[in-house]
């Protein structure tokens, strides 16, 4: 196994999964319209990350703790405006 | 480091963020609404997703496997129905 394209892969999967969660934040804070989202969906995935979270920092994994709280950030963001707009 | 709870907290948080995709599945099915969803945000984690099973698969990680392989397949059927639903 080359660890390089594998840790390539990783990273590259962690920067999508994490920053992918900016434009669903601009487009609710411009249109103020979160009727399509599924607030099970926003809470359920919001505890989750948090969880992740929790499981990076009692590992020390660093890159699991940034990437999550980042992730964190912008979807406890999203379930704020979700509950705020309905 | 006691690895059961943690274990359980990464096993808990896995599930939470995989399974929470089945209720904004549901809600696009039955509305046909998809508005207030972003298009980047859909397909960025989606593209995000399948390079964790990428990694996954790569290291043999069959947790990572099977969550992100769930979570593919719910994420490509949201992405669809944005495409269609606009």
């Amino acid at each position: 196994m080359s660890a390089s394209w594998v840790d390539l892969t990783g990273a590259t999967a962690a920067t999508l999964t994490t920053a992918c969660w900016l434009p669903q934040a601009i487009r609710i804070i411009r249109s103020k319209d979160t009727k399509a989202l599924s607030a099970w969906t926003t809470g359920l995935f919001t505890a989750g990350v948090a969880l992740w979270l929790v499981y990076g920092l009692a590992r020390r994994d660093w890159p699991v703790v940034g990437a999550n709280a980042c992730t964190l950030s912008l979807n406890a963001l999203i379930l704020g405006l979700k509950l705020r707009y309905g």
